[in-house]
């Protein structure tokens, strides 16, 4: 359908479009580990780097978006690389969030550092761990285009689960306890949800990845192959 | 560029699209308040009916996902044209989490409803209310591409945010006092959480709509009238 050098031209910006993706992805693991940090170690500055890192991870999702629907209207792909773009714009969309909740974190985290500290964070960290692996190995599984590790992905999710509730349950017993901690347990909760979303927000891009996968599949099928 | 005929072909899908769009917003608002009831009324019915009503919006929203994407691809639409269905596919999303936001409040109203009641709720149904209408008027004003509307509806987020931080600070004084009360007054902050972010993604489609409003007034600038 294509000329060959539209062609490549095409394929070319798919290649910026991708590694700009990529770029957001870093911004975005980046933000959560620096939000956790600031937490754990108890370090204001690294709380504020954390909001002036989302605001150019903010400007890069717009950057994003915009090339994106520009190569849709400059380019009119067919199905299968429309399928792949309109991925894009919704990973995109994923990442902006997680930055969002990375903000949430590093908020508490202001919050709390002016505060005694509660007990030191064990499970919070490794909760973060888990949910920033995910993230990662979804971005991999979609610029591999692999369904099946995507699928290894989502099932990490019931991990960040269990660590979002036993968080909980710990807390809450501290709670009963000592009455007065109530606002900083409180605190350390929404932390757990916060991250609890990034790791649902991880397997939003795999269950993308799968999706843009087995589409191509089904597609290819429908060709005659 | 288009023929007269295709134009209208194009025109008419368009139409369709944004009819079901519609569709999924009066679902989104229905499961949301369907929630709220299920929790004030301690109505367990209700609260599975909120966990069926998901599942159709989940279908409602692959559906119009599909059929954006479609479009796309066989009308190849210029640049305003994309950018709209680019927000439908967007606004799509927002409603499709709003019912996940939903489903959450039923999940809660489920595990309070078997316990004693902490206190009659006031301020949760009035926060339920003012985000509902914050959907409402958002879906009004991408309907009626109307940016000043969309702007106002912003504005109220505010309100929500007051409203948050009073059921969290009355709850927090409740759990200082009485400690057994602490899991159901968390649960309670939870479900204030949902429909606080209820009310964002209201705004986000508020903001989806300034968007493509904007963007049109800027085309039309730059065509020279």
């Amino acid at each position: 359908m294509k000329r060959g050098m539209e062609q490549r031209h095409f394929d070319t910006e798919l290649l910026e479009l991708k590694e700009k993706l990529l770029l957001l992805a870093a911004k975005a693991e980046d933000i959560v580990d620096r939000a956790i940090e600031a937490l754990r170690n108890r370090n204001q500055d690294m709380a504020e780097q954390v909001l002036s890192l989302d605001k150019e991870a903010d400007r890069l999702e717009m950057e994003i978006e915009e090339e994106t629907i520009s190569l849709m209207a400059r380019h009119q792909p067919a199905a299968v690389d429309l399928r792949f773009l309109v991925g894009v714009l919704k990973i995109n969309n994923d990442l902006e969030r997680i930055g969002d909740h990375g903000v949430n974190i590093a908020q508490s985290a202001l919050r709390l550092n002016s505060q005694p500290e509660v007990k030191p964070l064990i499970d919070i960290p490794r909760m973060s761990e888990e949910a920033v692996g995910m993230l990662r190995d979804s971005i991999d599984s979609f610029v591999a285009n692999d369904p099946d590790k995507a699928r290894r992905v989502c099932r990490r999710d019931d991990r960040v689960d269990a660590l979002k509730d036993q968080i909980f349950r710990e807390l809450l017993t501290h709670m009963m306890e000592k009455p007065e901690i109530i606002t900083r347990a409180m605190e350390l909760i929404l932390v757990s949800r916060n991250l609890e979303r990034v790791a649902d927000l991880a397997t939003n891009i795999c269950e993308e990845t799968i999706y843009i996968a087995e589409a191509k599949v089904i597609k290819h099928h429908a060709d005659g192959r």
